[in-house]
């Protein structure tokens, strides 16, 4: 498969309650648990980037998911131990799409109910010339 | 002033309670009253989107702001006749950064309580070779 282009931003400084204050934050396992998952799945191609904060403190998890042409995505409410593999399901299907939009019944139940917000491909992409 | 590269998306979908029913919707009102705006300063160089959803229908109104090599914001809970005068200035302090981070005192308050979300400069700026 090649490279899809597509990059994941793992919010790691999201806390969950119950979070151990000696342990890593719930952000960072969830980071860890895509990081070794993705390693699993052969050519997925997928960059995983861990990000400081990406402004949605009031429902850890949190992940953005960009790629090149294809509206990028911001989800929430995700649990840091269950929710890498449905991420990666879910990126799969968004992959097979050209603009990253997934039809609403092949979404992970995660990805139809966490939406924090969408925003459009960017750059534009230029409109063919008339 | 050069071309910003900026762009601006606007929720045309969102509604807000008392929205007369037979009159155009609060985002397409705000998108209105932002291209007014922009029309009359000089060389903002700002590129206006109206949107169809952005997927924040739970706090209208709402716009998402990108730029290259510049964090992306979402915000929301915006007064569709209030805030236009509020965005554009706060993007002028959005377009005079490196990386699209305002100092938290040079932020309009509304860009301070209405972040929905932030996403890292995508695509990723390339490291200097070493």
């Amino acid at each position: 498969m090649p490279e899809s282009g597509t990059t994941l931003y793992v919010c790691t400084t999201c806390r969950r309650e119950g979070d151990d204050p000696e342990g890593p934050r719930a952000g960072a396992r969830l980071h860890a648990e895509l990081a070794r998952q993705a390693e699993d799945r052969e050519g997925a191609g997928l960059r995983i980037e861990p990000v400081e904060c990406l402004s949605v403190c009031k429902r850890p998890c949190t992940v953005a998911v960009a790629s090149p042409g294809r509206w990028t995505y911001v989800y929430g409410d995700l649990d840091p131990e269950a929710a890498a593999t449905t991420i990666l399901d879910g990126l799969k299907s968004y992959d097979g799409t050209p603009d990253g939009i997934v039809p609403w019944r092949e979404r992970p139940k995660e990805f139809r109910t966490c939406v924090i917000a969408r925003i459009p491909p960017f750059p534009p992409i230029p409109e063919a010339a008339e």
